[in-house]
């Protein structure tokens, strides 16, 4: 299983609307087939681990990150496919919460005289998978926050120098966690300061994220940098209902999609009503890299389930730009809390990973 | 070396003027004998060991992490008692920078026919040793900053809720580091807004650091848990040239020691002025434990050596009491820079010590 999960690690950021599954056949301790989730969601990753094992897999033992299917899609179901193909025994990590398969899949194979041990390693799958169980369950991707802080909270000096406070290698990191999100989202306050291209820029990876800016009024840059890069990959515009026509028009002949979403008391997008339109799009993963208003609103409306810290050992005063916007809590048992789950020293920098509080 | 370093460790916080020095004897692979520099610094290590080893000394090897002194003070050169006791050998960490000594504890050695090795492990020692160190080279004790912050840089809510931030294990830990530091300062807003005791309370610790709290004006609360503390043990009140004769007699009759120190361009206390004058009075390591804006001018006159940040994970927002008061840094290039040399999680939250980029 552990292997099957390391193989669904690899999907994440490319098979939304689909969750990203690992599948390994193993056969007296030899692996016959694995297969992963292909980017954009099909083949799932049951098929192509049996089309690599063959016909060896009569009486094989398949395990895999997630039930296996059991609806007709665009092809036929994962737990038909791996009863036709004889494995004895499938150990899968989690139930699909999908009403269109929720155990069934499961009883596709039992009913078939396959043995089915459920359960294995679940919270680790639940973590991996979370984007695709939070779309299912809750209507609206996971939701990321990166913040990358000097040492007292601040991303920018009180002149606005921003470029960069954290090293080299925290931002490749950055990217890397871009890669493994369905899409990258900034508020309009972002656009406006750094006029960003959002777009993935590593070694070996060609794959982009959905890029999303998220702007009331549509007042955004022209002629820059984030114009420029608009063909290098799908862009959404998502805007409030009084955001002028003209300027809708005008991102849409440079080649974004503008999308229009109910407005909150500001004027400014509705948080809630932003991810859930995101979650109808079929996003699973969403990378929020601010700025501190916007984020302040998804923090405030608990729609954050996740934040990556980068904290970089050096201080900028309280005149500094704060990363974070007003939360208007005014007692800390009202504040929102979270775990760390993960740090490491990346360069000179620390990355933390915490995780919403139940 | 590293038992002697050890034992040095031990005397952090009590041994002040004098360093926290760690003395360990060893003849054919046994300990005779080890000490440490004793509460008020004196005696030093290397009689308490000698007295321990007694007669078996004679051949002996002595580790000390500093140079033997060379001068005769209340009591005779520790030198002078390595070489009576007729050890073969000394093994120190490295040379001591007081005048009086400066190599000639070594010489002393040397010319009674002894092996000196020196520089064994020097980078650990001085680094255990640096309040000392800082008090000979540069005049000023060695000073600690301590940050307990949320995830966003904030020590309060917007209403100034601020008890507590970080979980009991944290707190105990600052406890922990008030103990290896010979004073524990605040500023007069700390003071205003938490009328703090600042004393020691931790299982088996009788020992309390020198309580220090830093105001231009003396304007401090009075009749609170403060003042209720004085008795517990010494007290300094540093103000600057304009306080009133008053308040100086107010707590003076109350138990607290108020010094004078020149004043800074704001009226507040100069934050250089006050550093040698907490040099002059013999400090060699002060954990400063805020508020943000008497940290700042510590911080924009650069003389914090070490930041000990506790983070806890807790969103509280730009409208929140941030942590550390304004620098005035327009360029990201002015920004004093830090380095991370140690991290752990205690209870919930994350510890990170910092130390000054050189």
């Amino acid at each position: 299983m552990a292997h099957a999960l390391a193989m669904a690690r690899r999907g994440l950021g490319l098979t939304w609307p689909n969750p990203a599954v690992g599948c390994v056949i193993v056969k007296e301790g030899r692996i016959l087939g694995r297969g992963t989730t292909a980017p954009g969601g099909r083949p799932h990753a049951e098929p192509q681990a049996l089309a690599q094992a063959g016909a060896a897999a009569r009486g094989a033992t398949a395990y895999v990150t997630l039930e296996p299917c059991a609806h007709t899609g665009k092809t036929g179901p994962c737990a038909e496919a791996l009863v036709r193909a004889g494995v004895a025994r499938v150990v899968s990590a989690l139930q699909d919460p999908d009403p269109r398969v929720a155990g069934r899949g499961h009883d596709i194979l039992r009913a078939a005289g396959i043995a089915v041990t459920t359960g294995v390693r679940a919270a680790e799958a639940a973590v991996l998978q979370e984007g695709f169980l939070s779309r299912i369950t809750r209507g609206r991707p996971m939701l990321t926050l990166k913040l990358a802080l000097s040492l007292d909270g601040r991303i920018a000096t009180s002149s606005g120098e921003s470029r960069w406070i954290t090293g080299p290698e925290a931002r490749a990191r950055v990217h890397l966690m871009r890669a493994g999100h369905d899409a990258v989202m900034v508020g309009a306050g972002t656009a406006r300061a750094d006029d960003p291209e959002l777009t993935l820029r590593l070694p070996g990876y060609r794959h982009q994220p959905l890029r999303i800016v998220v702007s009331g009024g549509l007042d955004l840059p022209r002629g820059g940098r984030m114009e420029a890069s608009l063909p290098q990959g799908r862009f959404l515009l998502i805007h409030g209902s009084a955001a002028p026509e003209e300027a809708r028009s005008h991102w849409m002949k440079k080649g974004a999609e503008p999308i229009e979403v109910a407005s909150g008391p500001s004027g400014s997008v509705d948080p809630e009503a932003l991810m859930q339109a995101l979650g109808d799009l079929g996003l699973t993963r969403v990378f929020c890299e601010g700025g501190g208003a916007f984020a302040a609103g998804l923090i405030g409306a608990d729609l954050v389930d996740q934040i990556e810290v980068f904290t970089a050992g050096v201080l900028l005063g309280a005149d500094g730009r704060a990363g974070l916007g007003a939360l208007g809590v005014a007692a800390l048992s009202e504040a929102p809390r979270f775990e760390m789950t993960q740090m490491q020293q990346i360069g000179g920098d620390l990355w933390q990973s915490w995780r919403r509080r139940g």
